[in-house]
């Protein structure tokens, strides 16, 4: 892949938290960046922002970057006026849930490109630059590999690690980790665990766990639980390991 | 308290890993350590192990240190043959549960000090040092404060946070962080977690708390449970704020 640094036109739909994080990189690097959203963020820098989405699409973009939550993404993808494009061109998604290509939430014109993504980072966890951050991402449909690999570049000039897999093999190794994490945040969060003078550093770790999954919206918590069709099992794996380990501890005491 | 320097004979009951790490740092300190333990460790670098329990406790020793398994403390503690002190002593033990000082699991005899510490620490995460980890201790029984001083010192010294706590207020805080930190990365092992290409942050810490847990003795973590009156109320309060979360994401799907 070609490290060009390319000025793009980047569109973005959906400008809350996350999207604003991404946005702040593209605009370090250059690129033009545009934006719409449900609510007003006109006063965001370095953002050309457009509430109507007519307006928006009519708009030249080499990208657009779908932003939105998981929960809204169906549709918000049905309600784009995609008839109002003036070329056909690159879409992208940074959806925490990817499901197979052929049944991507992302739904686009066929003569426009496509790729998913997932940045594994956030405003926290990359808050000291993505160097070494994983980034996966699935060419779903790529006609035009210059504008694509351009793309992809914002990422890789960063450093992250870059990660090209399918769709289905993110989800199925997200449920394991993503899905599980937010899941232990929940349940810490549940428990109002907090820090005490006689913490151990794993102690620590937990509570870190639990302030960074609650610092999510909990409707991305659900969407991961609703869209990922591997996380149910993990929720099953997670309640009937607990039980089992209650069950050797309760013996453990029975023999004691 | 003042951090005297003095030169301590500390005679070590159980020679297991944790006391051979805490061995190290006080033979570095300059303390003469003898040692006796169901295992034969006479190899041990700077240490004077004696096998035959009678002729240990017949040695002139300052302290007393019980590092002995929470499972093994009572019949140990029991075997001691304490008719052969030569004279009063400081007692100190190191134990992961502490209960109240009438019923710790340390009795000894009433003309000898006792002093309950808990260092929350051990091989893997003091590795580097102990500077700023808790060490927690209780001052049960003290009339030489000198010598007690002196011990405590050797923890000072390494620049441990030191924490003086009643044996129950210890044993309160540490199921709600110790035990439980066990109980997750228990669950975590029965689950088979382990790095994927995706791993995020907190997903990363997890694995992290997984190999740490697992690094300590099954006996450990069953100690921890039947020792501590205030464990089974917190792997409760687990299991419930589990069922709440399944419930929170149950309500979300069929609201979708």
């Amino acid at each position: 892949m070609g490290s060009s640094t390319r000025t793009l036109k980047i569109g973005i739909i959906g400008f809350g938290t996350f999207a604003q994080f991404l946005a702040k990189t593209m605009i370090k690097q250059g690129h033009l960046i545009s934006a719409t959203s449900r609510s007003d963020y006109s006063g965001f820098p370095g953002v050309h922002f457009i509430r109507d989405m007519e307006e928006f699409m009519g708009l030249e973009h080499d990208v657009i970057l779908i932003c939105t939550s998981i929960v809204s993404v169906f549709q918000v993808v049905k309600s784009i006026p995609f008839h109002r494009l003036k070329k056909p061109l690159l879409f992208a998604d940074v959806l925490s849930v990817k499901r197979t290509p052929k049944k991507t939430p992302v739904t686009v014109p066929q003569d426009s490109d496509l790729v998913c993504t997932h940045p594994m980072f956030g405003p926290e966890s990359g808050k000291d630059g993505w160097k070494d951050l994983p980034f996966m991402y699935e060419r779903v449909r790529v006609k035009d590999e210059t504008l694509c690999s351009s793309f992809l570049a914002i990422f890789e000039n960063e450093g992250c690690k870059m990660l090209e897999m399918s769709c289905e093999e993110h989800d199925r190794l997200a449920a394991q980790s993503q899905f599980l994490t937010h899941t232990i945040g929940r349940v810490l969060s549940e428990m109002e665990i907090r820090n005490t003078p006689i913490d151990t550093k794993g102690f620590e770790k937990l509570v870190q766990v639990k302030e960074s999954s609650t610092r999510d919206s909990f409707d991305l918590y659900s969407g991961l639980f609703i869209h990922n069709r591997f996380a149910k099992q993990q929720l099953h794996n997670l309640e009937s390991a607990l039980e089992r380990v209650k069950e050797t501890l309760e013996a453990g005491m029975s023999n004691n």
